[in-house]
Formats: C-alpha cells, sequence, structure tokens
C-alpha cells in the first residue's frame, strides 16, 4: 500500500509550511496542480530549493477526468506520493474525492493544512469571522445562461447582516475571472432579477493577491470599483454588512480606506 | 518609525511558513502569545532552532490591559518586532486593535497568514465550505449567565440548511474548554429554551488537535459524544445539517464514522 500526502501550498509558494516540507522530503514522487489558483511562474524552481525534489505539474484532465490515475499508478506500487495544492489541500471537491478514492484503496493518506483564501482574506482586511455568511463563487455564463446562486447568497446574508465573500470563477480554459469581469456578471445578474442588491452604491471590497508581495485591498461602491486596476489575478471581493466600528478602523486607519464611504455603513 | 510583523504561527509549532521563518530571522524582538490556543511545551525552543531568535511569551494582560506596550516601547525606538499568534494572526480583534494602533502610529504593519483552525477545520472534516453559515463560539457562563448565542446561530444556520463550525472558549484563568464540558452547556441552553436543537439524538461532528499528530474526529449523537475520550484541547465541533453525497463518504470512508448514523443526514 502507498502513502499519499495532501500538502497545501498556502496561497503563496513562500506559505509552504514547514511541516509540508518536512513531509515533501521523504516523498517519492511530488506533483503539483496549480489550475485551481495562479502561481508564480518560479513556484516549481522554489519547491525544489526547499525540499531537493523534482516537482511535475498535473492538469485537472489528470485529476478529474483520468481519476488521478498519475496518482494512484503510484501509490499501488507502495511509492509514497505527494500532491501540492494551492491553499488548503482537501478545501475544493476534487482533491476529496480524490482522498475518498485512496482511503477506499486501502492507502494511507495524510492532509498537511495549508494557509487557505478563505480565512487569510477575513484576516487580511479585517473583518469578523463570526459575521461572515456562507460564501459563493460567481461563475462564468455557460452557454449564455448566469448561474443566480452569488445573488441569492448575497441576499440572504444582507438580510442576516452577515458580510459574504465572493470567490471568483476559472474558466474551462484556466482563464482566472478579474473582479472587473465578476462586477459585468453583478450588474448582469442585477438587470435581470431586480432585488437592489447589486446597485450603482453598493460598498464592495475588492482584494487582489492575498500573501502576494504587491496585495491590494480597495473599498468603493460598484461604479467605482469598475475604474480601479487591481493588477494581476487572484482577486476576491467581499460584499460587507453594517460595519463594527473595530471593522470601520481597520479599513480605514489599516487599509487606507474612504472615511466618507465607510460611514454609512458602520452599525447604529 | 518601527516595523512590527503578526506572524501566524498556524495550528502547530511545524505549521509555521517559510514566510514566517525569514521574517523572524529579520526582527530585532520575537515575541509569541499562546493565550488564544495552546501549544505544545516545545514550541519556544523550536522557534529559536528554526530562526534563530530567542522567543519571548506575552500575557493577555500584556496585550490588552497594557494595550501592547511591552511592543510599542520597542517600535518607537525603530526596531522590528514579531509577534507570533496561533492560527493566522490577524482573525481576532485583539491583534487587530494593535494592528490599527500600530498603523496609526505610523509604524510599518505586516501580517503574515497562517493556517487558521476556520479553514482547516473543514477540510479535514471534508464538508463543504460552501455550505457552512456564521461560526459562535460556546462561551463559559459568567457570573452564572449563559450566553444564548451559540443556540440562536445554530437554530438559524439548521433552518437554511447550513453547517455551524463551533469555537469552544478560553476561561479568564486560561483553561481551554473541552468537547465534554460544551455539550453540557449545549444541554443547559437546551433545558433553558427547548427548541429541540440540542436534543439527546442531535448528530455532531467532534474534533480535537487538528495539526496536531494525535489529531480526532468523531462522529456521534449528544449523548454518544460524551462517552468519547477525544483527548487535550483545543477541541472544536460542528453540527452539521443535511449532508451532501461526497460529504457523507468522506466521513464514511476517510473518518471511519458510523454509516448508519449519518444515512438519514443524507440529503434528499
Amino acid at each position: 500500500m502507498g502513502k499519499l500526502y495532501l500538502i497545501g501550498l498556502g496561497i503563496y509558494p513562500t506559505y509552504l509550511t514547514l511541516q509540508g516540507v518536512e513531509a515533501l522530503k521523504s516523498c517519492d514522487f511530488v506533483f503539483l496542480e496549480d489550475y485551481t489558483s495562479p502561481t508564480p511562474s518560479w513556484c516549481l524552481e522554489y519547491i525544489k530549493n526547499v525540499s531537493g525534489k523534482n516537482v511535475v505539474k498535473v492538469s485537472r484532465k489528470d485529476l478529474e477526468d483520468n481519476e488521478g490515475r498519475i496518482i494512484f499508478e503510484k501509490l499501488e506500487k507502495g511509492c509514497k506520493v505527494a500532491l501540492l495544492v494551492p491553499g488548503d489541500p482537501a478545501i475544493a471537491t476534487t482533491h476529496n474525492v480524490l482522498r475518498i478514492e485512496a482511503c477506499r484503496r486501502g492507502h494511507e493518506v495524510t492532509v498537511i493544512h495549508g494557509v487557505s483564501i478563505l480565512s487569510s482574506v477575513i484576516s487580511l482586511v479585517g473583518l469578523s469571522p463570526y459575521r461572515f455568511g456562507p460564501a459563493v463563487t460567481i461563475t462564468y455564463p455557460r452557454m449564455n445562461v448566469y448561474s443566480l446562486r452569488p445573488y441569492e447568497v448575497v441576499k440572504d446574508n444582507l438580510e442576516r447582516n452577515l458580510h459574504t465573500l465572493l470567490l471568483l470563477d476559472v474558466s474551462d480554459d484556466g482563464k482566472f475571472m478579474t473582479i472587473s469581469e465578476a462586477l459585468k456578471i453583478l450588474r448582469a445578474l442585477e438587470e435581470k432579477i431586480r432585488g437592489k442588491i447589486f446597485t450603482e452604491d453598493r460598498v464592495i471590497i475588492g482584494i487582489a493577491r492575498v500573501g502576494f508581495p504587491d496585495t491590494k485591498v480597495h473599498v468603493d461602491t460598484l461604479t467605482g470599483l469598475e475604474n480601479y486596476d487591481f493588477g494581476e489575478p487572484p482577486h476576491v471581493m467581499i460584499i460587507p454588512a453594517k460595519l463594527h466600528f473595530i471593522e470601520y478602523e481597520v479599513l480605514v486607519h489599516v487599509h487606507k480606506c474612504s472615511d466618507k464611504l465607510l460611514r454609512e455603513l458602520l452599525m447604529k
């Protein structure tokens, strides 16, 4: 029987953990998937430098359509295999399916957690983790059909005075959605549903490249945000509910957001 | 002006990131708070080994009552100061207040994210991150008064078919709440409110020591869970809503949970 390590790469290659490095060193084969989140071009070289292992990239097709055959072939031979995954390695369904199958076949599976966008963006921005409703992904229209899910989730969260983390889709050909593209989709959803959720004056927090050296946090209205340059993906957004005072203070003093814009979001 | 690094220690000392180690090496002073989550006794020694820096523990009093004077004294002298914090370093209000104050005084502040319990427990257990409502902390009664908040949040989440992450309190004298203590509090809340949320047959996922070598995941009814030994804290719990098929599969095949118990939680 083989041993599978699912290792979180975190939000940026330097966010690899010491425990992750130790596990990599013990492995016979190291694979990396970087189709769920973009990694810098020097990522493979960096991992090789810190772990001494050659890293082979795997595609979505390798893991999903071919059911991880590339990994199971090594496991069946009794090898120790690492799969490096951006963020936390067992958050996404794909990697959980792999984990279930490996356990079913009797292999030992160890998850080494990584820094996830789900927690780090909350901490970066400085909003209270207790005040987030469910997160949702804004997806590209498929065959011209828009998923209404982001609209429903944000509406429900706002009605309960909860913030919403909006994750952005990856297209089938590997393009990571930008805030600018996402805002167009939100506008289209508003036009369709007209529930006054994604109006021109809706305050939105745009966040680019969490954990990267050029992280950006910028708050503005939907209209204002369209003219802001966030640079390259990965991008995410937060739709804030009413703000507690500490949340307001972090946005104003740490992120230099407009006091005037945020003041009306302050909780009474 | 000084430079403040807020560095996430993650869920266990070996979860320190490579970026965290690099930042520590560049600092003049390194402080560690370990009152928000328990760390193993060898933690200070370990950090010294990997970073070459002496680490000084700070108490809750140092950071809250004395408004971080121990840190600001060094910053005012233009030093580079690191504060190591379990999990992600800017999730808790205490550390955000420190960050705001440091920015206000003109110091440079860098947050180096860490693996947080908020994301890692979701990934460990294998539930979908999109299906979690707000998290809530079960608190010790203060002056014999129980906070009803956990009851309200879980009730609201279950009505929306959302899972709830329950974090457990730290007492004023530094005691970390166990699952067994938490269950007693949930029983007391049910007795008070009688809304049929924390009934004897409520299915609960108990999780101990996420990221530690002796992590435990055990699912049972409220009554059943009382007789299970989770070992030392830190402990957390999840109240699952209906399960998707993949969620069910992870619990059964990866965590060896009772198929019979979970089957009735399967989403129709």
